[in-house]
């Protein structure tokens, strides 16, 4: 079995107002140390397979077609067997 | 400055129909070796500190409090300077 484990980020240049809601929430709480906050998915896939070759082709369809934006959000992934 | 990272995940215990839905799009997709989805937040705070003992503190408030829903969620966080 493989765990991928897989970041969607928004793309910098894109507001987050999510995180400024974070952020302002912060700063009213006395947090004023807190500057700025990105709010991201973390998807954990498990594969019934070994094979990594595979994972890795077939993770790079499923992120670009179902699980990110890509107008908007970026990508990464790491697996563990 | 610290940067925060914080994992904000349901408790397994707690049913993800997000993450279901994913996995059923992922079977009808073809990709049948997929067994479970589990979708979480990943949050990115700057601290404009290099205070980590006071960070550290800080941040089992704001997850307590703000981040996460201490009924359904737990969290986990590592600091990177």
């Amino acid at each position: 079995m493989i765990k991928a484990k897989i970041y969607v980020t928004l793309k910098p240049s894109i507001l987050d107002p999510q995180g400024k809601v974070v952020t302002n929430t912060l700063h009213s709480l006395g947090y004023s140390e807190v500057n700025e906050t990105r709010i991201s998915k973390f998807i954990e896939l498990n594969f019934d397979t070994d094979d990594e070759v595979k994972v890795r082709k077939d993770l790079e369809v499923i992120c670009d077609k179902v699980l990110a934006n890509p107008n908007t959000e970026t990508y990464s992934f790491e697996l563990e067997k």
